[in-house]
């Protein structure tokens, strides 16, 4: 591996001349393989970490008051941290207009903007707000984390069966637009079902199993309705299951994929066959 | 796909004798494939999603009395799209009563009534109930995106499987009831357990566990039978899931049976298989 | 299959000298087969049904002020056809002993006591409880039904993976009783964490995702440790649908085991097999 | 089996010189297959129950008021026997020091130490937590019940899809931080939703479709975000169930696919086969 990527960056090296100690922090920042790649991402996520509880914590009022200068210098030096970061992001590729426009820059330049912001503007809450957007960086742990522990058939899983979640999703809408109606027509204004979205809204709770009670139906014939709607969720919950289990069962045994005819260059043929399905050629494992 | 629909049409032409321009109607509104079919169908879509927003947001009070004026003009510039598609339907086709007293075709009909019938009659409350029917045309969006999307896999799990789940609600049913009827004895009225059918409620929202929390139970045997019946609850969740999931998996895998060589026997081809896999002699399906 | 009872039938008619009236009643009421013994479990099973909601809605205090008499009368009607059941039942078996001591025959002896009983004791509150025994009458239905739809498949996939099961339900049970007491020493009396058991009831409610919301954390700390039982609730509730969803697709792939070998009688052979897997011998299919 | 365990002590016995005592000790305490063995477990599995459910009733302060003198003699009954217990482990072993400083060796000592100290140290409460670590003594519990229904098919399950579930709960964890903060934005602190910490265990309670109704969403933007959320939970419930499902069916037909026929090659043999089902070949495990 470690191979393929210097053959990649001497190549790339001989393309676009980026000098040498621009490649070494391209190594370090946007490579896994090497050993101060794997550094920089554990340190990198460690500080996003951190970042996203110290805005956690000043949310809670009590703690802003007492530690509210731990949590000012913490703040600085996080966004110093990522300053450095996003700047060496830069200048180390020879296109960085690419990596700026990309999601994840503007997630990082969105991400160390409100400190700065904060010298010259006043307004606190609406700064904090701001703030949030280095939640979003939360995705770069996600996407690392993916990476390292080599799980991507979660995605793959659940992209191949998209298009049946979104129809089942679609059912489910049908059926709680339906359903909410129907409550609205039959339970009482003071039972909270105050208007056809507020039903619906219900419903939704109610066919998850989520279950809160803020609203909750008080006529025999509501509750008899919202009886049904829950056999309903709990008989149906199966189905994005189903549809999710079966692409595990067809990703795992997705090995047999490999088998490749040498006449005709068909694949997918079973791992007993012996001729190829397509052309009737010999397969020569 | 769209050479066969042509040949439908033309084949239908000719028995039935509708004129050209009502098979052109036809194929805007029934077909799917031509490109005006499709369009048609989107805005269709819309039109349904817009019709089912209003009515909904009609119900919220405050919304009602800012925007009367926007809600009634938008109705009737809806009912009048629907009342036309209505008409066009029935012309274009060659025995349109199979169409009128079909579920969707009365659907049709009583989702345009509503606003026609409260230039005579006066009682909005009512009227508004009644227009509610519109969104049992929820029903064609449905019909619409399962074939969009190619996934009537769903649909035929669902039907496959609906015998099993019929005798696992028929068990969960037996369950709630004798447990709901044992709560009835062991807990106090003011708990809420006031009659047997409200303890079988009580059960329903536990062993789904959706747990309103509007019933509880307070003795402490009480709340041991609820600790069995979650518990319970938890552990069969898995009996609808494993006969969905094994449904999918065998529909995913299910079609390849038929095809049998006719040289070896060998059973279990792939759909798209043009040899058998065993002994290379040409499958002749 | 007919045959096959008659030809039981008439074995068991010169073995036990059963007369022919006796003979004809055992069809209706055990058989299933016949149009008669049909129509008999149909009736049968809507009575117990009938009798199943009078219980009900009796407990419901204001319509049993309502409608005592009409409740009075359908009680003794129900308890005539049933105490005629009974009877008939017992006199068309030679062995009558193994009916009336079996679970069945206990749960219809005892649903038909409580009316008679009600001739000479006065006290209509533990009456009402006793004749709550009905209830369980319901099982006749449920083995009906589950015969009616041929899908004792259910039942033994539940038999088959009992072990996991148990041994899953011990893990749960372990967890909360540690969670449970955890919670008891972190939360306060105030919030409901009074003693161990009912943190225990808390946790029970919380991992089975059911939450009433009767009890619920305040501290942060024992937030923080319902969010992990939660979670970790969430991501075990895959474990019991893993068993039984494998358990399914494993009995699904059973008709398999019809295959028996001439030779050795070794069953169990894969479909595509060629030779006994223990002898050697050539499958004859 | 016990043939092997003979065996075993035998050679333990040459070489470390164990007396036949500590032998015969060790073979019913570490021993699960001779009769003796078994009966210790059975003993000692109630034991540990027994000493759980009492710390839990102690809890209960009316029970405590009412029973303090039966708790506090059983108490030094069950110390006594765990005691003589621990005493016994660790002589007849050749090296205690494993088993002294083991997990469960540890669990074992801590279990005994609360009772000896209140004979010196005065202070109830603090005690009685302490006394809560024999808790954990469960732990032997659950490992002899595992063992005694032979399911250790459950714990590998979970062992092999560690990675794809960790994966799976970082994913959920991004998504409830990042659903919190907004919520935190978008509710008022009225609601509930006065921190981050405290919206994101809102969005926790949401998501994992437990659902307390402690803290819910009051204004239509919020409960509209909600609803996504509980839709979002419901639909990738599916995703740990796939997993852990696809892990259980490769596990339950996994080892079958060692065997091969050294004649034609031939692959997936049963367990139990003996000849080859292609060829009939004999099959050399």
């Amino acid at each position: 591996m470690k191979n393929r990527i210097h053959k990649t960056l001497s190549f790339r090296e001989k393309e676009f001349k980026l000098s040498p100690w621009q490649l070494k922090i391209q190594e370090v920042i946007y490579g896994t393989y090497t050993k101060a790649g794997k550094n920089f991402d554990i340190i990198l996520l460690i500080t996003i970490l951190l970042s996203i509880i110290i805005v956690m914590l000043e949310s809670v009022s009590y703690l802003n008051l007492k530690y509210s200068f731990t949590f000012f210098t913490l703040e600085w030096i996080i966004t110093i941290f990522f300053t450095i970061e996003y700047i060496l992001r830069i200048i180390s590729l020879r296109k960085p207009m690419t990596y700026i426009f990309s999601f994840m820059g503007i997630v990082d330049f969105l991400s160390i903007l409100p400190s700065y912001l904060s010298l010259f503007v006043d307004g606190t809450t609406s700064l904090m707000l701001l703030r949030s957007i280095r939640f979003l960086r939360i995705f770069r742990i996600l996407r690392l984390s993916r990476y390292m522990l080599g799980a991507d058939i979660l995605g793959e899983a659940l992209k191949n069966s998209r298009h049946k979640i979104t129809v089942f999703l679609i059912s489910i809408l049908t059926i709680v637009i339906i359903l909410g109606g129907l409550m609205y027509v039959i339970e009482p204004k003071e039972a909270g079902f105050t208007s056809i979205p507020r039903s619906v809204y219900w419903a939704i709770i109610t066919i998850t199993t989520v279950g809160y009670g803020d609203i909750a139906p008080v006529t025999p014939l509501g509750q008899a309705l919202a009886s049904f709607i829950m056999l309903f969720g709990y008989a149906i919950i199966a189905v994005p299951t189903g549809i999710v289990s079966s692409e595990f069962t067809s990703l795992k045994s997705g090995d047999v994929k490999e088998f490749e005819c040498h006449n005709c260059g068909e694949t997918g043929h079973e791992k007993t066959a012996q001729f190829c399905k397509s052309c009737g050629y010999e397969l020569k494992k």
